[in-house]
């Protein structure tokens, strides 16, 4: 089928030709068809049948442009191919945890599929100080299975290799590698500050020697290091959660990189929420200290769960496989410090990036509604300083913190200060 | 055009086919065609027209399965894709040092290209003690140029990510993996042993953590890190020279890979050389340190030619680039600062790799003649014994020698001994 953007009008038309859509939404001559355009790229429609809300799904279409900006900004189409490819992949690993495709077309670059209108998305949630139980383990499960499940050690060499040059995603690579890893570190027109950051604060991160060269060192490591398939864009506006299940969506950004990327954005934007969360409980009336330790508690159990997991199943699949390579007296014990060292070396790679991350949101185009959304601009401009601070930190000194805790302990350790820069490095 | 295997009497009727082969060869009905058989994976065919031995060129030919073994193994005859597109490429970078191409087929699998009958290969002049005082400075251009300018600091971002798409090359990765990497550290039935090595002397190898650990993690490198299009293969029977010239052919393992491993292959090799003539110079008659030295001389001055060079146009490119990121008071020498370390970086995984290399020529299946051919066993245990220690110290603790001099050093430290375990850490 020729590719053809779709209206509230054409979609009907569009499911008539598709057998799934009839199963999932009876009538197809009575539905309701909503545009919801809460997507900077895409166009996404709820469609329900008006006799039976509970027959319902979404359908997600991806036009050549950057809707956001309009025709003016191309950008290809295909990254849908990209999306329902990870879906697939996500769905056979953690079906639980991702939307359930009923259909999807290459040709007309879209998806339909399970409608998660019940469970809101998460960064939304989060900043009304909702509590959500069960997110570290369901986080970690999803991070643990999609990670080490696409990487080298479980795959084999063919399929890996085939999977690394189908996912290659040059466009929003490129939009990563520009909006996560360069234009926040330097003076890009690109960039939004708050005005009440000082040159000083900005400076701090833009001509800082040591941190523009580790900058510059996730940055091609994020470039070359075809680890394990990636969601790419992790970060808690991809959630969808309730109290007792949570989604991951848009995987669009899917390629092969660094492990450590997809836990440094998911826990990038936590200590982001962390910092906003000292202003924001404020406003809802609380001590913030209790939604603030309930963030750190979620951290550090998504980081030690993901860790656990990771390398339980990285033993099953050892111990099943009998590697020659391994077999030989205490070449078991040795493949466990292999596999310590390199779980170590993951949680290195992402909490340098998780410090990229937290910077790009506070100094680049894309913000966090985390923080952007407070109102006063004062209160957001030391929000912002602690951000600033913790991710410079990290980006230069991650081999340094080599538990999650000692991470956790960096982020208490920073409060509300008038400037970016410690009084102690100031020049 | 159909592929077709082609023989010594059907090469004349496909030349006729090619408008190119009667401008090299002159009159195609007067041709000398010999296959010259010395590969292990393809057929050569030697050119030359009868009236005019100037007139002459070489056609090598890919067979759908390893020619050393036979049909049984099949191997894909699509791994001439990727020398032809490899040879291209090199042509560009580095056209003085790669033999010309004349005609290049994908469907039949074959390049008709410059004879270099008069550079025999490198390796065999070697054992016989000769001199090639450009070597360094032609490898090291062969080097630096095409990692150089094939990697993400001089590539736009979307020209390399087309060309790591194009070069992922699984077959001849996985002769690597197995090879190189996996194969001559573990108990595999594809190794053969000098019989004179004793099993204390193999499991030196095959039985130590720490060795093991490191061995994995390099693999896990070289299967992972896409940084720069590299040779694949090039140890010094993949160089033909005489004195003034020097030529590097068949890059049919042509992939994006670790920056240090080509450089590994090559210095790898030269130190397999080194040990060589500790016997190989008294069988010529000669005191060995004259030949020796001049081999140690090449290592250093290989690597700091191409440190030198690699830095050089790194430099050049950056300063033509004018780069936002870098742009700030002291961002010309926090760019300096950083590529420093990432040469260093290179040169680490370099020595590392070169460990590798020098335990697989001596426990692998695929033997270096250097060695190989000496007929004293014992004599040859000595030297394997050598080679051994020194790979598994390069393995183990590459990241500890930070100068080319320190490796160089750590040879000539290595003195021909009747069991590769050093007394010191003998149990």
């Amino acid at each position: 089928m020729e590719y053809k953007q779709l209206t509230e009008d054409s979609v009907v038309d569009y499911l008539k030709s598709v057998p799934a859509a009839k199963e999932v939404l009876g009538d197809l001559d009575n539905l309701d068809i909503r545009e919801i355009g809460d997507g900077n790229l895409n166009f996404v429609y709820f469609i329900t049948n008006k006799s039976d809300p509970t027959q319902t799904a979404v359908l997600k279409q991806a036009v050549p442009f950057l809707r956001i900006v309009g025709k003016d900004w191309p950008l290809p189409k295909e990254r849908m191919t990209f999306e329902i490819m990870a879906l697939e992949n996500e769905s056979d690993l953690t079906p639980e945890h991702v939307p359930e495709i009923f259909h999807s077309s290459h040709d007309m670059s879209l998806v339909l599929m399970q409608n998660l209108k019940d469970y809101p998305v998460l960064r939304g949630q989060m900043n009304e100080g909702k509590y959500f139980p069960n997110l570290a383990e369901h986080v970690s499960t999803f991070l643990a299975k999609n990670l080490f499940y696409t990487s080298d050690w479980y795959l084999d060499h063919r399929t890996k290799k085939e999977m690394v040059k189908k996912f290659i995603n040059i466009d929003l690579c490129k939009i990563t590698e520009d909006f996560i890893f360069t234009h926040p570190f330097c003076k890009s027109d690109t960039n939004a500050y708050n005005e009440r950051l000082t040159e000083k604060d900005i400076n701090f991160i833009h001509e800082d020697d040591e941190l523009k060269i580790h900058q510059a060192e996730l940055k091609y490591k994020f470039m070359n290091n075809a680890e394990a398939l990636l969601h790419g864009d992790l970060h808690t506006g991809s959630i969808m959660a309730d109290a007792e299940k949570t989604y991951v969506i848009d995987p669009e950004f899917a390629f092969f990189g660094p492990a450590g990327f997809d836990v440094a954005l998911f826990i990038g934007n936590m200590f982001l929420a962390y910092f906003a969360h000292a202003h924001r409980q404020t406003l809802l009336g609380n001590d913030p200290s209790e939604y603030r330790t309930w963030i750190l508690d979620q951290i550090r159990e998504t980081w030690n769960k993901f860790e656990v997991k990771f390398e339980s199943y990285w033993k099953e699949h050892f111990e099943a496989e009998k590697d020659l390579f391994w077999d030989y007296p205490g070449g078991e014990k040795a493949h466990a410090e292999y596999r310590r060292r390199n779980i170590a070396r993951i949680f290195d790679d992402a909490m340098g990036i998780a410090g990229s991350v937290m910077i790009r949101r506070i100094l680049g185009l894309a913000k966090v509604s985390d923080i952007a959304d407070i109102e006063d601009l004062d209160a957001r401009a030391e929000v912002e300083r602690m951000g600033l601070r913790m991710g410079r930190e990290l980006i230069i000194n991650h081999t340094k913190y080599t538990t999650i805790e000692a991470v956790a302990d960096l982020a208490t350790g920073i409060s509300p200060a008038d400037q970016a820069v410690p009084a102690s490095s100031a020049t």
